[in-house]
């Protein structure tokens, strides 16, 4: 499915694994962390425009709304070049929302695009069927200047879906039981392609969650087949014309794999990596200082309704801070019509402003040394949300909203 | 007023301008900037307890959710001394607010009592008829072990305050208008005492923004005549007793002035000082980055009406970043229920989770070089809000709000 999407945008009939090609983007961005680095290296280029204003875009997430002087001026930096620029896409504090959930919201990606961001969880769009790779700031410089870009084209994995999910099972579980399965460099600079009967149990906000995480065990993007809740989503979202790219029956994978969703459990991933994940049942006891819902993983509205789902009624743990971050204002803005963030709030939840906040360390909810934090986020390496000496683990938005009533990890029934 | 206070928490029969005296205090706090150097010189006393466990108050708000490691690290210590202590009164991210708008909404404070906080803005609770004032982090120390401190009693001014506000003018209009006329040091640790038959106008959450900006104008503390609203205020907030001082008829003041209400404008304090204040008409053409509504001073619920009245149905200024922030959690809920945060989101602000954020320029949208703001907060020092070569001005929830609809400070008639 990647390669053939590859072919089409390097004007080929078809691609090899491990061929190097150049192919056009429909859409190149970066963030307040990369989109600086892209800018000044572009301005190196010596021409004044960018290839398409539409197709590219500048979303300050990681550390706004300004959490100091640094953070202020690399945001002016970006926002200085996106008015000369003339870009259509640049989304200010207030009218913004993080990265991988605002673009597939605002429309800028469908099935079959092929899409460069500087950040590395770009590969969440492959949930939508189209080919989505992190990049570095300077291949997003040239990518603005020219609208093309080199591609290693991966060999590809297939993850056939199927069965039924448990009641408190989502995308989150799946993926972590997978790279705990295979481990974070189980698909290293590969292609992971999702099939099988299962995906009709997974929604499009399961498959967002699924994908952006392809970049924990290495793979260079993750993709889903394209069914009707694709269609539906992107005739919701966008206007601009898609293409559905299916696997041909005989496409060569490296690798195969069932797997059954009704047997998958709540899953958590212990520190310090994405791929030490055991079931709920496998827990134990790990008290916790902080829990977080939200995040480019886990932070879009069917989140928020599980996460409330659980909390509604119930208080945070005296111990816990809980803080939730819904990942774009318009998600935050139907939480609020739907009541969730009434719900958060009456529980003792913090609720913030969306931004990348302490997923990777930025602010808003930075761990002391020793204390231990529960996130819906992506990643729980060696000090990723604070002091070196903190622990995160990672898990789903029912264990997360559960754990922060008991102030331990727990199973979603225990509480709810 | 605040000469009886003293005199009763001295257990004296009166005391004259100037006499050093040792006063019983009926609450003392810090936050998570003063309080970790208030607990290390506590520590240093040697004993295990504090004074009284109900009167001893710890509220995180500065750098909240935790900014960074070192402010994780400095919530962490004040957190395991309120836990150790039993404190009752630690209030966790989540379930707080900030202290100023806090203190008097959980009733820890009433008329009547002697409060002292480690932060300059503790005169707040002169609304309330009390006498409070801020400390530094060692007095915090020994009040938290002895509960007693001691003071010089300062001398008084009178503003006898009458005649009814327009429309659009607050209790922030009205002190930045003061602090205009009379300076940064016009109070020099004096109090001010504010008295008239205008104070019926004046809504209690007016009184908080002023009594709060009296340090601004230098004063040791700021002191409101209590009337039949604020009776109304403490009977909702507080079980506490509460006792009701007046001035004498033959009290002294160093000055008295008379504030004809209806004559003040809806003010601005121009940089870098609270006192540069102009009346709106008299502002000019002064182009915005950034609007910030909320902070200890302007975040309360009639601020945020105030606010939303104006902005409903109106889009922010494209060019401006509008962060609002509700000064506590049950405000945040009150706004939440009345449809003020929808009105918000829908405008294109940003709203967070309560935080002092970047009215100290400490996170939650700090300005770049050559950058300006208008704030309803309370100092517009150089360098406050960020780079030292921003700018920050100062005003009343009504301007901020017209004003990041026209991108420019603007009289809330323009747009209202």
């Amino acid at each position: 499915m990647t390669q053939k999407i590859l072919a089409d945008h390097a004007g080929l009939k078809e691609v090899k694994a491990g061929q190097l090609i150049n192919a056009k983007v429909d859409l190149v961005f970066g963030n307040d962390v990369t989109a600086p680095v892209a800018v000044k290296e572009f301005e190196k280029i010596g021409i004044d425009h960018v290839f398409d204003k539409d197709k590219v875009a500048i979303i300050p997430d990681h550390f706004t709304p300004n959490k100091d002087i640094k953070s202020a001026e690399q945001n002016k930096l970006i926002r200085d070049f996106a008015r000369k620029m003339g870009l259509t896409n640049y989304f200010e504090v207030g009218r913004m929302g993080i990265e991988h959930a605002l673009i597939p919201e605002k429309g800028l990606v469908v099935a079959g695009d092929v899409v460069i961001g500087a950040d590395s969880h770009t590969c969440t769009y492959g949930a939508l069927g189209a080919f989505s790779t992190g990049v570095g700031s300077t291949d997003m410089a040239a990518a603005m200047a020219i609208g093309e870009t080199w591609f290693k084209v991966p060999e590809a994995q297939k993850f056939v879906l199927h069965g039924k999910p448990g009641k408190w099972v989502g995308g989150k579980d799946v993926i972590l039981h997978i790279i705990g399965m295979i481990g974070v460099d189980g698909a290293l600079y590969q292609s992971m392609e999702f099939t099988g009967d299962g995906l009709q149990y997974l929604s499009m906000d399961d498959r967002f969650s699924m994908a952006n995480m392809a970049i924990e065990a290495g793979a260079k993007n993750g993709i889903f087949d394209v069914d009707d809740k694709t269609i539906a989503y992107i005739n919701e979202h966008s206007t601009k014309p898609y293409k559905v790219y299916k696997a041909d029956d005989d496409a060569e994978y490296v690798a195969v794999y069932d797997i059954d969703l009704s047997q998958v459990k709540p899953t958590v991933a212990f520190p310090h990596l994405p791929s030490n994940a055991r079931a709920i049942d496998e827990v134990g006891d790990v008290p916790l200082d902080q829990v977080v819902i939200g995040s480019c993983t886990n932070g879009r509205i069917e989140d928020l309704r599980v996460a409330a789902s659980i909390l509604k009624g119930h208080k945070v743990h005296p111990d816990v801070r809980l803080i939730i971050f819904p990942a774009t204002q318009a998600i935050y803005l139907q939480a609020l019509k739907e009541g969730l963030i009434e719900i958060f709030v009456e529980a003792g939840a913090a609720v913030s402003t969306p931004t990348c906040g302490p997923c990777l360390g930025g602010h808003m909810g930075i761990l002391a040394k020793g204390e231990r934090a529960l996130a819906t986020t992506n990643r729980n390496f060696v000090g990723r949300m604070g002091h070196p000496e903190s622990e995160v683990y990672l898990a789903g938005p029912a264990v997360a909203a559960a754990s922060a009533i008991a102030g331990r990890i727990v199973a979603p029934e225990e509480v709810a």
